[in-house]
């Protein structure tokens, strides 16, 4: 399938290897190209900048957020989210009309230091801003409650453990749960939630993510959802 | 020892039950004991109104919320989230001072329906608004991620799930720790976060934890913490 990827961090640059690994036709999306490929040297976690990764990904092709979005039959966010409305205006309405749009990206807010505090929560979310911006878009929120490693490696730890969905439609969410089965996730541990705004719930786990990443040191954990029986009374 | 549990509840009431059940003294405290007393029936989720429970309960004490803190060499704050601070001031700073109190509570505002917000969140929370309140009372906020049967009883959900701790008091998370234990938490499953800023994190869990419920239909599962090891590079 054309897939684009919008956002060459390290979320957008393990999704797109995965993508293609997979044998989809993968072209990342970014503001500028020149000044993305023109990047050298390590980035401040000490990972190769985005020109040096890129030149050892022949298989996947970048373009502007617009191009990439014409591109795609299928769309997705791993911008930062402090900018992520900015970078899908710019990908364009109606170029992701009717796509369905996986949106891993997350509100943190890292101005005032750490931990980050979210730029949108509790009684909205990112997901549903996305989702009313972009009305005939089908936005499906998905596997931002983890590091990106493992959201398309899952046996990076060992065991069960939980993926969410969450997004207005039904078919969209069948597809993403699909998509997740290729990553390597066990159906029984995709977990959907509902609707968009479900969002809300899975945007503010990042502020634990935070707390148990920094108890640990490392970011090698997931949440998993353990279901007993109720009581029988 | 002598624990007061503020709150009649149905997380007062599991947690006065268990408390009494290994044999510590308990005095929950409410506003009105008169009031509480006085309730029949069965409340809107179809439990025994407090009256009735506390009926059949002669080893627990009910007293005003001052005399109740007054009581307790150690408090557990299980009052309604949104009335916590109110309660607490009648429980009275100096009745609380240099005592440990075990906040369970959770900032859930129903006012608008299902699903709840949150009161507080963010860049902020009920743990530390009750630390700040009462800065010579060691705020520990632990168990109020999950329903309450499960927080005294966790084999209620199969195998292994996590507890969270979160204070600024080590000795007080300690102690808190050891009372867990006695509840039957494997020490291995309590995870201690830091200071009653990860408060924002736990109580941040609660909009997920309701819309889980929302999809399993009842509230018998909890979050694990699945870790795994940083890849060799």
């Amino acid at each position: 399938m054309k897939i684009a990827v919008l956002g060459t961090g390290v979320v957008g640059q393990t999704i797109a290897e995965k993508l293609a690994a997979l044998e989809h036709d993968v072209t990342m999306g970014t503001r500028d190209v020149k000044k993305a490929l023109a990047t050298t040297g390590k980035d401040m976690f000490g990972r190769p900048a985005f020109g040096e990764w890129y030149s050892g990904h022949a298989n996947i092709k970048i373009a502007t957020f617009a191009d990439a979005a014409i591109f795609g039959e299928f769309i997705v966010n791993a911008t930062n989210g402090m900018g992520s409305l900015n970078a899908l205006e710019q990908a364009g309405k109606e170029n992701m009309k009717n796509k369905i749009l996986l949106d891993v990206s997350n509100p943190l807010d890292f101005s005032k230091g750490m931990p980050p505090s979210l730029s949108v929560s509790n009684t909205d979310s990112l997901g549903e801003q996305i989702q009313r911006a972009f009305p005939e878009t089908k936005v499906v929120k998905s596997l931002q409650t983890m590091n990106a490693y493992l959201m398309v490696n899952p046996s990076l730890v060992p065991g069960d453990h939980t993926v969410f969905l969450g997004g207005n439609d039904t078919e969209a969410k069948l597809k993403i749960r699909g998509l997740l089965i290729t990553f390597g996730w066990k159906d029984e541990n995709i977990l959907d939630l509902g609707d968009i705004t479900t969002a809300r719930g899975t945007e503010q786990m990042l502020p634990i993510w935070v707390r148990i990443m920094t108890t640990l040191q490392h970011p090698f954990f997931n949440f998993r959802i353990v279901v007993g029986q109720p009581p029988q009374v």
